[in-house]
C-alpha cells in the first residue's frame, strides 16, 4: 500500500516524496531496483520517490506523514518515528483494523505513539496493487479536521483515483475493522453452497450490524452506507484473495479453525476482530446475531449449518 | 418464481395453494408432470398445488392473490383476472421492474388494472431458482397496510426463508428496479477488466444515486441500505447470470448495444430503465452521473472508458 501511495502522490501533486523503509538492505534493494518485487512484481516505484531507512533524512522537511503499515505491527513501528516528528505535523492514515489488546483504532494508536496530531484515514475499496496498476478506485479521506481532509483529496486525487471527504473518521474507521467479520460469514457462504439469496442477505444484514455497532461507538450511520462502509464490504466479501473470506470458506467446507490457521502464514485479522467486537457488543448489550453466530462458530465449535439455522429462525422482525 | 413461491406457501403454512396458469395446455402438462421443466428443472411442484386455466377455479375462494409476472406482460395477464376478483382481496407481488411507458411501479399497475386494493411487495435478493431448491434466503415485505405486511411475513416464512416487515413500498420497488441500471455499470467494469475496487465503487456511489431518485419520489431513504436496496444490488451486479450485468459486461467489452441486443431473447430491462429514470431526472433537476454516463453509452454511443473518465474527474465533493 505505501508503493502504491507512492505511484498516486507523484502523480497527482507536485510533492516530493520520502519512503521510510525499516530494514536497511530492504532499502538498499528497493534504490537499486526501484521495484517491490515480493508484493508488487511489475509496478515500478515512481523513479522522484527517495527511499531510505534513516528516519531523519525521511522525515526532517515532512509536511505530511503518510502511515501504511499493518495494524498488528503498527505500534512497535511509529515508536522510533516519535522523537523525531515536528510538532503538528498531520498524519495521513491508510490502516484498516482495529488493536487486539485494545479495541484502538488506528488512528487512536497514531495518537497514542506519536502524540495528539492532526489524523485523517483513507477508507473504502483499495486493493494496492489494483492502484498500483493505474485502475480506477474511489475512496473517502475521512477527519475531525475537514481541512486535513481536503488537503488528502487534492494530494492523492489522480484522473483514474477519485477521494470523497467525510468528517467520521470514527465511522471510517471502525468500518474498515468490522467488514472482516461480516467476510467470514460471507466466505462461510461460498464454502457451504448456500447461494447468491443467502450471501447478499448476510452482507445487507451484516451491514446493519456494523452500523448498529458502530453508532453506539459514535460513527454516523451515513457512513455505513459509504465507500468505507458497503464500498468495502463488497470488495471484501467477494474478491477471491482476502484472507478472511477465504477462512471463512474454509470454515464453510468442514474446515475446523485449527486445521486452518496452521495452514496460513497470517492470522486474518476478522478472528481476533469478531472476540473483540463480540464482547464489545455484550458489555454493552447490542444485539448481534451474525457476530454472535460467527464467535460460536470459530471459538465454540458451531457447525456453520447450525448456524445458519438459528440466524433463519429468530423471531420474526421489521427490517 | 410463481413455482418458487408455491414451494415456500405449501411448506411454512396450512394454506390451500392454486396456481393459475394462462395456457391450457401449460396447465396440464404441469399438473401431469408436476414440474417446470423450462424454468426450473428438477424441482418437484409441490402434491398439494392445485393447477388451473380457469380463473374463476383459480380465485374462488381466494384469500391473496400472489402476482408472479414479468413486468412488460403484467397488465395484459392481469386484464381477464379484474373481473374475477373479491372486493378487497389483497394482492402479495413478487414483481421487480417498473413500466416502460408510464413509469408505474408493478403495485401501480396492479391498482390500475385491478381496482385500489391492498398490495404487498416482496423485495430483496431472490433468486427463484435458489430458493425452490431451498437454499436460505431473506426478503422484505413492503406494504402501507402493515397488517399485510405481518401477514405475508407469517405466509411466506420458513425455516430457510426468512422474510423482514417495512412500511416503504415505494422504496422497495424502485430499489427493484434502479438496480438495473446499476447493474449494467457493474457489467462495464467486469467487461473493461476495471478491478474489484472500481466495481465495488460504482456499486456504492450507484447506490447514492439510487436513494436520491427514489427519495425524490417519495422512498424512504433507509430502504436503500436494506434487502431490497444494497441487498438485491449485490445480487444482480455479482451474479453471472443476470441479463444487465451481462449487456454491460458485453459493452465493457466493446460491443455496441445494437450488436448485444441481436443475441438477446430477451431485452434486459435496465436498458429501457436506463431511458425513463435518465428522463425523470432531468425533469427534476437530480444529480445522477452514473445513470447519465449509462445513458450515454447505451444510446449516444460513447466508449465506456470515456465514460470512466467523465466519472472519475468530476470535481472534488464530500461523499
Amino acid at each position: 500500500m505505501a508503493t502504491a501511495c507512492t505511484t498516486l502522490l507523484t502523480e497527482s501533486s507536485d510533492v516530493a516524496v520520502s519512503m521510510w523503509v525499516r530494514k536497511a538492505e530492504v532499502a538498499e534493494d528497493l534504490r537499486k531496483h526501484r521495484e517491490n518485487k515480493r508484493l508488487l512484481p511489475g509496478v515500478p516505484l515512481p523513479e522522484s520517490v527517495n527511499v531510505t531507512s534513516d528516519i531523519d533524512e525521511a522525515v526532517k522537511d515532512a509536511e505530511y506523514l503518510v502511515v501504511a503499515i499493518p495494524t498488528e505491527f503498527l505500534r512497535t513501528a511509529l515508536t522510533p518515528l516519535a522523537p523525531h516528528l515536528k510538532k503538528g505535523l498531520p498524519v495521513i492514515s491508510v490502516i484498516k483494523g482495529i488493536e487486539k489488546e485494545t479495541f484502538f483504532r488506528p488512528s487512536e494508536i497514531i495518537a497514542d505513539v506519536l502524540g495528539p496530531r492532526p489524523v485523517v484515514a483513507l477508507g473504502g475499496p483499495s486493493h494496492a496493487e489494483e492502484i498500483a496498476r493505474r485502475l480506477p478506485a474511489s475512496v473517502v479521506a475521512a477527519s475531525g479536521d475537514i481541512q486535513l481532509a481536503k488537503q488528502t483529496q487534492q494530494l492523492f486525487s489522480t484522473d483514474r483515483f477519485r477521494v470523497y471527504t467525510n468528517v467520521d473518521i470514527v465511522g471510517v474507521e471502525l468500518a474498515g475493522a468490522l467488514k472482516n467479520v461480516i467476510a467470514i460469514a460471507a466466505g462461510i457462504c461460498d464454502g457451504g453452497k448456500y447461494g447468491d439469496n443467502a450471501k447478499s442477505a448476510i452482507m445487507t444484514r451484516g451491514l446493519v450490524e456494523m452500523n448498529r455497532f458502530g453508532s453506539a461507538l459514535g460513527a454516523e450511520p451515513t457512513t455505513f452506507s459509504g465507500l468505507a462502509g458497503v464500498g468495502d464490504l463488497i470488495t471484501t466479501c467477494m474478491s477471491p484473495f482476502g484472507r478472511n473470506r477465504k477462512l471463512g470458506e474454509q470454515l464453510g467446507q468442514g474446515e475446523s479453525l485449527e486445521q486452518i490457521l496452521s495452514k496460513m502464514d497470517a492470522v486474518a485479522e476478522g478472528v481476533n476482530t469478531t472476540r473483540s467486537v463480540y464482547d464489545l457488543a455484550e458489555d454493552k448489550g447490542l444485539e448481534m446475531p451474525i457476530t454472535t453466530e460467527i464467535y460460536r462458530v470459530l471459538f465454540e465449535g458451531k457447525s456453520p449449518d447450525d448456524a445458519t439455522q438459528t440466524l433463519m429462525t429468530r423471531p420474526q422482525r421489521e427490517e
